[in-house]
């Protein structure tokens, strides 16, 4: 007999989850392990909304299993350790990024890449290692082996440095791995979302040039006085792009939905580097002769490991980066969702669990 | 008054050029410039035949300037040489590849990768430095800058060495650019035609393991038995291309024909590089899922800088590698322009120029 999600495990949880491909989120009584000799069992505070929330609240991407309590920014406040755990004690603040487990065997996994091991364990909506499925940060607490657990340094403003756990090391990372964020480097930045904004202010930090690429006009205010870019192209601007072509070392494209990456590659100098990190649903258009006339690259790159994770939240404490939130009520949810659906949102809803949740 | 072809430059030079996008080609006289300088003239004995030359010929790129005498494969013996020449002598063997010129003060010059230069000049179908049009090697002697003279060792055979200059740099250089020809990689050539058998032969020289990739069964054969890969696979067969996923550090795509491109990015490991080196005409579908999750990356290369051009070739000499060709005679390029569109050779063409060009 399959026992309930609030029975499966002996630790009562309470949290919001979504039950069908509506993506409507409600309150939701489901269960977590005790805690294991690795184990680190924080109280939540607050937990992001990333895009990823909502195509996995509606099962845009088709893996899905409901009920399915999304967040993978999570911070909070250390409850309990495990008898092994060196990393954290009680009271320390955490976060739990996008992954709770690996197979810790592989390449990738000895090589601190946890985000690449095919065995990798979403925070939500995958099988843990026990069989059962993953719930995510839209919830009470959570609890999770201490090589997925963070440290938070105390000067971090917790609401503002959750979305750093996603958005912040999916920007992060391919600036490292890729070279770009480096002193004397052009880089561009398309789209000014929740990823875009924070690449921003990462690429600033390193000391590249920074360009920002949208569709919006009215987001150059923005990304040039208050984020610090030091330039702004609208991308169906012919001849700012005709001036700006063969300019950059590399390009972050944030952007999730279809669109053409031809004049994103006529902006690259020659051996200049395309990196995707937003996640269209359908294949994006690859003109080939560009490409290897110019030996440029487009190329992808998904989260970061653990130890990577915890350089760029130190990183970023020391240089003050944090997103910027829109801190919001547990009940607002649904219209958070809506919102962010539309694009309404400057630039990351942060869902302030530990004063809002409330379990009735 | 414009000058015609023959009356153009000092030299009288003799030919065959297509005339119109049909293709065909005929005898042509035309001229060419006096020896300057830096100029190396040379009696031309064997021109490889490039899937380039018949694109060109029909105007399939929209770029042709008409006559066109196509060739970028061109070997000969010296026949004289400027006053200022320090890198052959009259009587030596050489070869020019795509490049007659470039500025020789931008970055790329500067960095030996005049391939990539903005105004890099093409042996054929390009303005030269006097502004007037370049003639290739389908013709009984050429004239360039010794910066873009090639030595060919005296062992080299010559009309098998010819093709070395497009098809063997084209692949020679990503091998080394991306880190793909060394021990102990896997690497996948796709396509084992004018490009991929020089591709198979060069990976193996460099210690890598090679499966070619084909939609050919009937190639299995002679890519395994007679060009030395370890492995192949037929890219249809979907039972074989399931078993090969994520296991190739690198695939170099040679493949010209507007082709899927998921499979191979499946074929990769993490981290793994897809370089295409063909040119489809139209943009292939780039799914970024597997992009990202697996930090893959779909890249170009063109051609090969002189200072890698020569190293290529005398890397040829000392491990005997040379294109599988067929001989055939100058007269004979019309049909053999129709069966190269048929994929009917194995593995180039070449003219034997010195002895079948006649001028009448």
């Amino acid at each position: 007999m399959t026992k309930s999600p609030e029975e499966r495990q002996p630790v009562k949880a309470f949290g919001w989850a979504a039950t069908d491909p509506s993506g409507h989120l409600s309150p939701f009584n489901f269960s977590r392990r005790e805690t294991g000799d690795c184990d680190v069992r924080f109280k939540v505070l607050y937990c992001g909304i990333c895009h990823s929330d909502l195509h996995a609240a509606k099962n845009e991407w088709g893996f899905s299993i409901y009920p399915l309590v999304p967040g993978h920014e999570i911070v909070g406040e250390v409850t309990e350790v495990g008898n092994q755990v060196k990393k954290v004690k009680v009271g320390d603040k955490v976060g739990v990024g996008c992954l709770v487990g690996a197979c810790h065997s592989c390449h990738d996994c000895t090589n601190d890449l946890e985000n690449y091991c095919s065995k990798r364990i979403f925070t939500y909506c995958s099988k843990g290692s026990d069989g059962t499925v993953t719930y995510g940060g839209y919830s009470d607490h959570m609890v999770a082996d201490e090589r997925y657990v963070v440290n938070f340094p105390e000067s971090m403003p917790l609401a503002a440095a959750a979305p750093l756990l996603c958005a912040g090391i999916t920007v992060y990372s391919p600036l490292k791995y890729y070279g770009l964020g480096e002193p004397g480097k052009h880089l561009g930045i398309v789209g000014l979302g929740g990823l875009g904004h924070v690449a921003v202010k990462f690429a600033k930090a390193f000391g590249a040039k920074v360009t920002v690429i949208s569709t919006s006009p009215s987001k150059k205010e923005e990304a040039v006085n208050h984020l610090g870019a030091d330039s702004f192209l609208v991308s169906h601007d012919q001849d700012q792009m005709q001036a700006a072509m063969g300019t950059m070392d590399g390009i972050i494209d944030t952007v999730s939905a279809v669109h053409p990456i031809l004049p994103l590659i006529g902006l690259l100098k020659t051996h200049g580097k395309l990196v995707m990190v937003g996640a269209p649903e359908k294949p994006l258009e690859l003109p080939i002769f560009p490409l290897a006339l110019g030996r440029k690259m487009v190329a992808g790159s998904a989260m970061g490991g653990m130890k990577e994770t915890q350089e760029m939240i130190n990183f970023a404490a020391k240089h003050k980066i944090a997103a910027d939130v829109e801190v919001i009520p547990m009940d607002y949810i649904n219209t958070a969702m809506e919102r962010l659906a539309n694009g309404d949102v400057r630039y990351r809803f942060v869902i302030d669990i530990g004063n809002t949740l409330v379990n009735p």
